[in-house]
């Protein structure tokens, strides 16, 4: 039987999911791949974790070099996360000639070319399935299965974080300060929360997805990003009425006139497939010039789920021999003439709290005719009354351009008679 | 450029999908892969066919030999259906180094093995993605992505003839037969339908994906099987005062005690992701050991959809060449001690057409304590009432064994004071 030696660069919640089901699983793996799977070595600065999770204290290296020249180790699993020091410890790994595992979705997205060439050049494999939306196969869909499509476009609910938050708030109308702390009570959400509300997280995933998909290099730095941390809980209400839910989407498109990556909130129809992605779910939904709409859901974080996903590159690693063509796409930067959309078009769900005087909606009409902004319904809410005594006037516009919009927003809170904007969601359909 | 010629038997729906693909997609595959997929020759009956699809005359073959013969053919899709010829036409192909990417789900359910060891012997590869749910990529999740998994259970709506029957059934209150027509009217059920409506054709698929998820080959003759052309558009509403959904669910479950696997018409809780599945859209909701629940949903048929899955293979057949590992898996026999539960347990809706008379309840009631079925929820409906004045009562049971159930239907039916039993559908969670 075929010995292969994996080793573990970080012993957190993947890391520690990952170990447990190489250890459990060893015996299926022997029966079915016939392969025998082993963690030959682990590091990890709290030897104490490393030893409760009963990694043996020989197994526990010193540094990377030990990994790096220990002849039993052929597959290295990167899931420290962050840049540095990762990107050195995996590049170590690869110049080494082990082939490498990652989970680390910051990381291959801004460095993934770079990576590449040193994986290459070493004839490794470098695999990324984990980096986004843990279990969920959609890497691997969208390299082997997708690949005779132009995909017109992605949505996806990449985040778990933020999609937790926001089901809560909806389901509970409770606050998003006070919705935060729960999360970050329970682990669903960190500390320091800013990576995964303010949609970073979701826009270095994006940027790998839509690479693969449109056959172009999409750097995350293209993509445009706004995160939930201003979404008031009376918005979401607001939005039901009108047959809407809010999710943070990652949004790619590929049309005739380019292509526009964004990450922000979004009202979508209640009977949308991505509308009943709750909690902690994720899911991705693609569509091709064939393959029509197809969605991918499942856990996207989590030990197992996202173990499940690093333990599936392993073992295609651990049995093919030919896998550089088939992980490796699109990371050297935009190929020739890709052009990004930033003035992209959308409906648009635009609150505004309004004096309660005659003559305002005859203003907020004509700033956005002036705009080129045609509404498409309006509401004029009493419940509830807004503090300062103005009224909340909502409208759901047609599908109009963000520049349009953005002037409107301008005009109306330039001017006095009016009140302010006091809410902007795109509607995506 | 690498060159790549196509052979297609069969220019059907699908066949014809698959043309038009490669056709207007070449650039595309040019540019993205640096392959020139071309299409070098069709065997087609229906030779006027194939001239209005664009085939230009000098590449209709005469006959399976020319294929086989044609040095610039280097990979053939089957999708002409069904058993003979397709099986000894692509054993023609795998024998002369063609490699074979088909769609053909009975074929390969019955025959995989045969055709793996011609494969092999003769260093082809042989991909079958689109003989299973169409464009959805479960066969290379199965292969690839979940491999690190134990597979607890996987649940699918893998026949779009029969959910956009019950669809229908479930939104107009139409009955079977009714709906039966106006699909065949509308091309999406053949006219014998019975492969679809008595789920053959769902137990083709499930053999082949549980094969794949519980690592051992599950033969469709081991596959319990019901199909939906005694359903009454009266369960489907009964079924919905419950909360449930009526589906044609594809299951298999790997427990303790064995592995069951079996087609048949199921109530699912209108909550469940696979409830909102609806008209030819087709899902797999699959639970792993790791991953926890992964659903993969989309078009299960349709020339191009189905035409995605086989271009998806055809190019990963051109871009690889270790690639018998990865398609190859369970096909020779269930593995030593692989047990099948016959017996199995669900939860049950049972509908009895009552006579109005003092006493069937408690009859009922003992028939159930004998078999050991304990009652969940009871309703008595009056609307409608049935013709030959009985009275539909309707129960949920917990859950019990298959057996039980059987039994109580035998004695029930055969209490003349008691009346019939009209339905019994599995409840699924």
């Amino acid at each position: 039987m075929k010995k292969v030696g994996v080793a573990i660069l970080g012993l957190g919640v993947v890391g520690g999911g990952t170990y447990k089901i190489l250890k459990e699983h060893r015996e299926l793996y022997q029966k079915s791949y016939k392969i025998d799977l082993t963690v030959e070595a682990v590091l990890e600065r709290n030897r104490e974790r490393a030893v409760s999770l009963g990694v043996e204290p020989e197994k526990i290296a010193a540094n990377i070099q030990e990994i790096c020249s220990n002849p039993d180790v052929d597959i290295v699993v990167e899931v420290m996360g962050g840049v540095e020091p990762a990107k050195s410890f995996v590049l170590d790994c690869l110049h080494a000639g082990k082939s490498v595992v990652t989970s680390n979705k910051e990381l291959f997205c801004k460095y993934n070319h770079e990576l590449e060439v040193a994986a290459k050049k070493n004839h490794c494999g470098l695999f990324y399935e984990a980096s986004c939306v843990g279990g969920v196969p959609v890497i691997r869909a969208l390299l082997d299965n997708l690949q005779g499509n132009k995909i017109l476009s992605m949505m996806g609910i990449i985040n778990g974080t933020t999609n937790y938050i926001l089901t809560k708030m909806a389901a509970e109308g409770a606050a998003y300060e006070e919705v935060l702390k729960e999360a970050q009570k329970l682990g669903y959400a960190e500390a320091n929360p800013s990576a995964d509300v303010e949609g970073y997280d979701a826009t270095y995933k994006l940027s790998i997805l839509s690479s693969l998909a449109f056959h172009t290099k999409i750097p995350y730095t293209k993509i445009y990003r706004e995160g939930i941390t201003n979404i008031a809980v009376a918005d979401i209400e607001y939005g039901k009425k009108f047959g809407y839910v809010l999710k943070l989407l990652a949004i790619g498109k590929n049309g005739d006139n380019g292509i526009e990556v964004r990450v922000h909130p979004s009202f979508i129809k209640s009977t949308h497939p991505l509308a009943s992605v709750n909690d902690s779910y994720n899911a991705v939904y693609i569509t091709g010039d064939c393959v029509e709409d197809v969605m991918l859901y499942g856990r996207g974080a989590g030990a197992l789920p996202t173990g499940s996903a690093i333990v599936g590159d392993i073992i295609y690693c651990a049995t093919h021999t030919n896998y550089q063509y088939s992980t490796f796409k699109n990371t050297e930067g935009p190929a020739p003439g890709t052009k990004f959309i930033d003035n992209f078009e959308s409906a648009y769900y635009i609150r505004l709290n309004a004096t309660d005087k005659p003559g305002v909606l005859a203003k907020v009409s004509s700033v956005f005719a002036k705009c080129k902004i045609s509404v498409a319904q309006m509401s004029q809410q009493r419940d509830p009354a807004c503090e300062d005594g103005t009224v909340p006037l909502i409208f759901i516009t047609h599908v109009t351009h963000e520049n349009n919009v953005n002037r409107a927003v301008k005009l109306i809170n330039e001017s006095d008679e009016i009140a302010k904007v006091a809410a902007v969601i795109r509607v995506v359909s």
